[in-house]
């Protein structure tokens, strides 16, 4: 990754650091989230696996150093720091998969100042987007009350990684799958997918009643169990024809996976469509549903008695579109050893490294100095040092993510869950923090 | 660009063409955004040099196509098609930093059918996003009135791609400057910034009685024209250290460039640093302001007279927070010659390969067959033939789509370019598409 991806006054900072002789000096950086989005009762944390490669192979190469040189205005002697700079601290923070609170610090620096303020922009960049769509996620996956969900994010995400992101936060929450192949390829993920109504009007000759002769090209030439798009005419006529492959289907020792709803009143197709699969025995055919879908969008379907066995989330869900992005700062909490510290109105900053410590099942959390002892006999503590030797891979620290996740969900009282209106989480401070 | 970044679907559909052996019919594609979020009027269009960079290059190497093996079955036909795939079709398309409104095609893709249909996912996520933000940069544009504009927005963009496309949206569209580097070094722009709260606290040991010496310190080691922050504690303070600072510069022949303002009541404070500045005789010192900015809030502060000079964009331009995503979609409109459309309530698509056609000074665009003679005396055909082995690299890219929004913008009317409710601008049916 391209390390000049930071804002300049990250380089100004740094020079002026260095210049005044304070760019070795012992400096604690600490990242979170200052508030919750509306209707926001918790945070997934995410991005770290990311952050913990891009520390590791941290370097300003001699093209980056000459870019950097053409851009502005900086001297040979901060030309020459950021040469051989690499990064010399340590970093702890809280795995990915974990649910956290407002406050709570996703990660902390301990390194020389002109190195952890140098991270500040990158190490934004790489958490609060993966933070908040994989919360994102969690959200979805509350509304869908166990049934399956798949992430079609990719094409409208805010870039490709983005839409990495977003199949990987998705995954994380216990998403079932995605449909982007190369997300599914990197983190070991099964890929979904179905048809176009493009492919099926093509195939149709553009006539409805071409519409089964194109679902059964579709299922001949599938390597799988077919899902078919029962929308692109007259919809309980598309049931009807699914019903009629299906049947062929399981004549050849084959089965149709399920049929899948992108438009109109969902709900009612969707119960047109059990009634219509059930009646012709077909009842292991699964109803999908897609098509501007996010976790405010299924509960509503869910609500209204919607049989929908699986729901794919794509845009509204990939850009996390009501709360498109997260209040995180990444603040000096620690200087030279003495605790550094903001007082301003609704945006102070508590000093000092820290910890957060956890009450088993999500019963309250102390905030708290890391130096300070546990100040809660059981509780657990959330930030860990990571060691930045040791990468797991791609598939496997997904796979990781997901299995803390999952212990924590399992966990976590619905009143913290609810898609509005939560209960919020109880975040105390420590004996140490009261006392600053 | 890795060519797995995009939906399963289109590798079964692709799949299925080539096993019904349609895969090679002709077809025509047609990228275009159906309805405009609230309270836009129009839109910038952006991300078209990196679809021809990925054009030009698309392979599936060896890798790729046993990635997608082990994503899901295929069968060895499909596989070695990909193989050997590579994009023979053509672009048109409305080259970058031109004005387009709804239902236009921002590109159409002639190419075989499987081609084609196999590039929806990609072109969507390459274009989608930089159009939605280069049109949110010409919203902050107006709004802004000629006042200078500084993209601060990588740090909570949706990766480091979406930040870099932000930077790019923001440079069509007339931003002065973006504070990332990566994009300032490969886009050929200015790289800006200031310095953080946590800098002046670490270089004021803590105490605002320092804060005088940070604000030395910063200068002495700034290689040009410093701007200073001047609210971390308090910010009439601040405003005199910074006059005390800017006439040390003076003596030493140098200038303080500005001062900025990224808390509190916006508003009030710059009218106390004017009058300040101005009472001090430093009236060339600039006035800035950051924090939480977007195109509504900037006018509402010149709306009350702030006398500010330029504004930094941060969160809510790089992410479009109020609309974070466009209603693109890329749909089959052509096939074998024959046009292809979709009639369905809210959802129609209008058939054939198509032309826009432009009035002078945005007097109603003309939607048309692409066959069709032009339709009005006088008007300018938007869509332009794309040579994909012409890149004129990234900075040129980004100057030419400059000059034609600079161009376009000059002439749009002002009823149009509305923050709220704008005048919806007049987009009619060619005799072609009328009578289809």
């Amino acid at each position: 990754m391209d390390p000049l991806l930071t804002d300049l006054y990250e380089f100004t900072m740094a020079a002026a650091l260095l210049g005044e002789g304070r760019a070795d000096e012992p400096a604690t950086f600490s990242l979170f989230v200052r508030n919750l989005p509306p209707d926001r009762g918790f945070l997934v944390a995410a991005g770290l696996h990311d952050v913990t490669r891009f520390l590791a192979g941290w370097r300003f190469d001699a093209d980056a150093v000459a870019r950097l040189a053409a851009a502005a205005p900086f001297d040979a002697a901060f030309l020459a720091w950021l040469a051989g700079l690499r990064f010399t601290g340590r970093v702890r923070a809280v795995p990915e998969g974990r649910i956290v609170f407002a406050n709570e610090p996703l990660l902390e620096i301990d390194a020389p100042f002109g190195e952890a303020q140098l991270l500040e922009t990158i190490l934004l960049t790489l958490m609060t987007f993966p933070t908040a769509v994989a919360t994102k996620a969690a959200r979805c996956r509350e509304a869908a009350g166990g049934r399956t969900l798949v992430d079609f994010g990719l094409r409208r995400a805010h870039s490709a990684g983005a839409g990495l992101a977003a199949a990987r936060g998705a995954a994380i929450a216990g998403f079932a799958a995605t449909s982007n192949v190369a997300a599914a390829a990197r983190y070991g993920l099964p890929a979904s997918g179905t048809m176009a109504h493009s492919f099926l009007t093509a195939l149709a000759g553009n006539d409805p009643g071409g519409e089964i002769g194109a679902f059964r090209a579709f299922a001949d030439h599938y390597g799988g169990d077919p899902v078919l798009l029962v929308d692109t005419w007259d919809t309980g006529a598309g049931i009807d024809h699914a019903i009629v492959v299906a049947k062929e289907l399981a004549a050849d020792g084959r089965r149709l996976a399920g049929v899948r709803l992108d438009s109109g009143d969902i709900a009612a197709l969707a119960r047109t469509a059990r009634d219509r699969l059930d009646a012709a025995g077909l009842t292991g055919v699964a109803v999908f549903a897609s098509g501007g879908l996010d976790e405010f969008e299924i509960a509503r379907l869910l609500a209204a008695g919607a049989p929908i066995d699986g729901f794919g989330v794509g845009t509204n869900f990939a850009t996390s579109a009501d709360a498109p992005t997260l209040e995180s700062v990444y603040k000096l909490v620690e200087l030279g050893g003495r605790p550094m510290a903001k007082r301003s109105i609704g945006k102070a900053t508590l000093p000092g490294a820290k910890q957060v410590w956890r009450r088993p099942g999500f019963g309250g959390d102390v905030l708290a100095l890391a130096a300070e002892e546990a100040p809660v006999p059981g509780a657990e503590p959330l930030l860990r040092p990571v060691d930045l030797n040791a990468d797991p891979g791609d598939a496997e620290a997904v796979a990781a993510a997901r299995r803390r996740f999952e212990d924590d969900w399992s966990q976590l009282p619905q009143k913290y869950r609810h898609l509005t209106a939560p209960t919020g989480y109880e975040v105390e401070l420590s004996g140490g923090l009261k006392a600053w």
